[in-house]
């Protein structure tokens, strides 16, 4: 038996909760649950924003741990091998994008959380395929937050080639934002953090950022026009879209990371004018994942975390909920 | 003196005109006009819709013509070679985009018809940087059109590396898309051509789109979901563009050459789910201006015009206006 937390309506309370996972599908992996970062996806799905939870429900996709057991089919992994897995469990392997390489666009990958129980509890499974090997030296308490926000912030700067030389700004400095702003630091980029908190700007300058600007100042962003060549939103408010848009150099991207309910509103001038692009992106492929957690190590890329035993689940939910959290949230035995 | 047409107030008639221009720039040429197509920016420009028409306001930013004169510092054509002028006629060539060579996203470069006068009369001078020769065995009368609606549709192919072997949807089956369509049937695209005319779905089968789809037909657009790499949109008019959204393939791209007035109201989870991009340019730089001419030329690719007498310029614009244009209109002596 596998023994969770779940809740068993939509804002429900986590209560503890026991399920018999069945036998090991041959080409899944179970792990030992050691620590699991919450992610505000965990509170949306729990209040079943997106109509897709299913109850009882077990939140938990940024899981750090250990290999506990072994399908038959499966060779990459070692029991005892430290590991983590992220928002997908599975991928279909049939799709073009699984062909490609971009496993995490598969239409029909299984999301940790969507339809089967996730890491809030002692063990999960997933397929093998979806579970990846934390590098030697990388701490495990801060290794589970890297698994969806790490990868969030990380993919873009592959999928678009992002260079040394590039200007990039982050807008929102949180959950996301501080560990995007390390890695940009990391990566050689020039970078200026947007937000509104007088508390972060502090933070931000220590975590990487060069130049902070007050995210809703308009005198502030308007001095900064033609200036980024990357702005990654972690938001999930309504900002003056258009006003980012002009900060932007030509051939600039202004890419969201974080998802606002209100339509995006753009001017088509906007972008015709320095032939400029939006875009969206979620999470990355099990290879972008281990070679962010390889570049994380490396450059002592650290989530900023705060720890709650996992018995204290439903108190760390409401800390998230009140916003309280000072980054990013991890559950602990 | 140079003689032109101008209108000497918003919407008002193109009248006869005479100008000096002074003295030849060192740096300029002159050329003589033997053919000026009208783009609908033409028309845009001289109702004064977007603030920036000085009057007299001469038209005309599709010129094909030959070499008159030289300016002192000009050592890249001599008299009669046979040339063409676009939007731009001066770069400022000290910004990041001139050195980069994306002259077209210099934001001082000068336009042919903004503030100074342009094709519609019998000489037009320019920056001999901003001219480009008309490759040997290329038709004259058909040049023009290459030069704005031509470079428009052809420049978005060169700056995102179109492959020949995406699927590439045009919206909108006009004065741009029918160029559109030739360009990408010459790039080895599957293409597919958006249209609500019947008339011009079968004239867009005939220019190269495999296949057509009613551009107001929400079951005929949900039908192919998850088609094209890329889609370009040459309308004006609003449409469903978060239905076209998932008509692009995960990393797919909506990239706007016709500017609509209308925000686009793009939903964020549209473009995070699939990882796609929305995105727009105008016209291209003097060396893809060149590329595109050759291609054009290798390719057969034929702009489809209307030709007028240039003393019949307020009929052509009338038959613009009214929207009867065959695809392009262009003025000839």
């Amino acid at each position: 038996m596998i023994k969770a937390y779940a809740a068993n309506e939509p804002g429900g309370k986590l209560e503890p909760f026991e399920y018999d996972p069945g036998e090991l599908g041959a080409d899944e992996v179970e792990i030992a649950v050691d620590y699991c970062g919450i992610c505000h996806s965990d509170l949306s799905m729990l209040n079943n924003d997106w109509g897709m939870t299913q109850y009882p429900f077990v939140p938990g996709h940024e899981v750090a741990g250990r290999i506990a057991q072994i399908g038959e089919n499966v060779t990459t992994f070692s029991i005892d091998d430290k590991v983590g897995l992220g928002w997908h469990s599975a991928y279909c392997h049939s799709c073009d994008s699984c062909h490609s390489g971009d496993h995490n666009l598969c239409t029909t990958a299984e999301g940790t959380i969507v339809g089967r129980h996730g890491g809030f509890a002692d063990k999960v499974r997933a397929e093998a395929y979806s579970v990846v090997k934390v590098p030697e030296g990388l701490e495990m308490e801060r290794a589970g937050p890297l698994f969806c926000g790490g990868i969030t912030v990380f993919n873009p700067l592959i999928q678009f080639a992002t260079r040394p030389t590039d200007k990039v700004a982050v807008i929102g400095i949180g959950g996301l934002g501080h560990i995007a702003l390390q890695f940009l630091k990391a990566w050689g980029c020039e970078v200026t953090a947007f937000t509104s908190s007088e508390t972060k700007k502090t933070e931000a300058l220590e975590m990487g950022a060069q130049q902070t600007i007050n995210s809703c100042d308009e005198v502030e962003i308007a001095a900064v026009a033609g200036t980024f060549d990357l702005i990654l939103s972690t938001v999930n408010v309504k900002l003056d879209w258009n006003l980012y848009l002009q900060t932007l150099k030509p051939k600039g991207r202004l890419h969201f990371l974080g998802a606002t309910l209100d339509p995006i509103d753009i001017g088509v001038f906007g972008l015709i004018m320095g032939q400029k692009s939006i875009s969206g992106s979620a999470v990355g492929s099990p290879t972008t994942i281990a070679t962010m957690l390889d570049f994380a190590n490396q450059h002592d890329v650290k989530p900023i975390i705060e720890k709650f035993k996992f018995n204290q689940v439903n108190e760390a939910m409401q800390h998230l909920e009140d916003g309280n959290a000072n980054y990013r949230i991890v559950l602990e035995r």
